[in-house]
């Protein structure tokens, strides 16, 4: 029991690394500030499909092969699959990763999922229940729209505290292979609901449950902000963004200065509008992938907090005037 | 890594136990063989609340609280909940287990969700990552109907091989704790796809993944199905269970005097008009709770295998014409 820190975090005696990571984006996230570091952009949004819900699954089948090329590790190698996205039922999951025949756990935590995803296959691999296991994640601007909102044809206008659902899908090969970044811990998120009930200002649901999450590595590890080089959100975009620091400052920490957010990294705000941010399960996972896990490779940043945030919802849920609770997952990147 | 066995499978070197466990079930349950088997039948199958979802919200907070209460262990003491359900974005899941403020995992594995659950609480707690783990799953009838079929009040005819979903939830508290059950093994399952595309005859549409996974863990465990007392699925019901024996068959395993199928245990298919049988998270999970865990207790049965089966599918894929692939998890229940 010696891994258990806290009462809601792990330290893994053995850390498990992030092999290799894939990254694949939509045309409009190939026009963003990371265009070029994605290792696919895709101009046909469809991915060759003849649906929004098949050019996710494709999607996610294209960023398992490319992490899984770029180790030359087969699909069979993999002992399991962490993989989840923002559909009904799971669906672009489920269809997603059928063709490589890896045994699979179907993750939700909305957002949050590419938290989970890699928290279990580090988990798991730090048990040593495999040598390699690989989690991915995906949303898509047109089937989180169908999903959650209006149809496209529809062109409904959104508020300005509404968020942009990213075309991506991000997968990583977690293992025992060393590598320049490391799986040094976890945090699993409990569901934080401050009563919120707007399904267009969706950062201002997770915020909560990101300083939850937040706070709690910090007292969990027994450290402060400042031993991380940064600490970054899935999508809290610039609305949710602003609740966090506050919230955040009134349980004694300041991450002003470390934070930083997918949902806001991945888009120009002002020539792409984007509103409050990117967001969705492929918002914070192809960010981590072609932007954050570069930077800990290199050595640039050497230790990262990285927390995925999920609003916890779903259009019955929203029609029936339940709240929309936030769940978000920590997980303690280092450079090795 | 002398725990892993197989492509598939894990088994324990410190297996886990099943500490407590408790069912909640609906009206129809109640009146069906398993009544007096329930920790609690509600009349009402709303359980006190205003909608099906928010009912079987309800119902998973009952039913953790329960199990909870049997085994004197408080929810600040568990580690990680492990849940899911059948609707979309998991939301009785998130909206029940809420009170709890356990760190969560959202699970999605359509009706093989309560072994995904009992998987991954198994191979944490074995893994020393907490002395109690929270395995939950529900169903309900009013609130799968409205998701993936029609409203009650059309009151629409169902064929022969559509299955009636259980209103129930089943949790189970995993820990390392001596109980007269243990966890000893897990085989993951893989998406097995035949192309079936009738969602009313999910019983076939399940029956390939649970033949893959019952001979997966034949292969893996080095045994022969005698070396069960039963093998127990989910939900194939009466078209799925003839089609799993034929399959296994075709493999070379005879599995008839020792297969159950949870679906066809928990109604009575001549008095209550269920058809096929029984389906949903709910149904595997309250007859484990209910049925099987108390004879493998007693020593009556010294070891199953325990496999729910899932459809993988949703309205979306459906009205695409996508097929219905299934998906298994096998947990290896020893008395001891």
């Amino acid at each position: 029991m010696d891994q258990v820190r806290g009462s809601q975090s792990l330290i893994f005696s053995q850390a498990p690394y992030i092999i290799s990571a894939a990254s694949v984006a939509g045309s409009k996230e190939g026009e963003g500030p990371l265009a070029k570091l994605f290792d696919l952009v895709n101009d046909d949004d469809l991915f060759g499909a003849q649906t929004w819900e098949e050019a996710e699954s494709n999607m996610q089948k294209e960023a398992c092969t490319l992490a899984l090329g770029k180790a030359h590790v087969t699909a069979e190698k993999v002992r399991y699959l962490f993989g989840g996205d923002l559909l009904r039922q799971g669906i672009a999951t489920s269809m997603g990763v059928e063709a490589l025949q890896i045994p699979m756990f179907g993750l939700y935590g909305a957002c949050s999922t590419s938290g989970e995803a890699l928290a279990l296959a580090a988990m798991s691999t730090a048990a040593g229940y495999g040598e390699y296991m690989l989690a991915v994640t995906s949303s898509h601007f047109g089937s989180a729209e169908k999903e959650f909102r209006f149809p496209l044809g529809y062109a409904s206008q959104r508020p300005l505290s509404a968020h942009w659902t990213v075309t991506g899908s991000g997968a990583f090969l977690v293992g025992t292979r060393k590598s320049h970044v490391r799986i040094a811990g976890v945090t699993v998120g409990k569901i934080v609901d401050y009563g919120l009930k707007d399904s267009q200002n969706m950062g201002a649901c997770m915020a909560p449950a990101a300083m939850d999450t937040i706070v709690q590595n910090l007292h969990d590890m027994e450290r402060e902000p400042d031993e991380y080089d940064r600490i970054v959100t899935g999508d809290l975009g610039y609305v949710g963004q602003s609740i966090l620091l506050d919230l955040v400052r009134g349980k004694g920490y300041d991450i002003r200065k470390l934070h930083l957010d997918c949902g806001m990294t991945i888009f120009d705000q002002e020539t792409q509008d984007t509103h409050a941010g990117g967001s969705g399960c492929g918002c914070a996972a192809v960010t981590l992938a072609s932007f954050i896990l570069p930077k800990i490779e290199k050595g640039e940043w050497k230790r990262v907090l990285f927390v995925p945030t999920g609003a916890l919802m779903s259009t019955v849920s929203y029609n029936e005037g339940a709240s929309v609770p936030g769940i978000a997952h920590g997980i303690v990147l280092e450079h090795c």
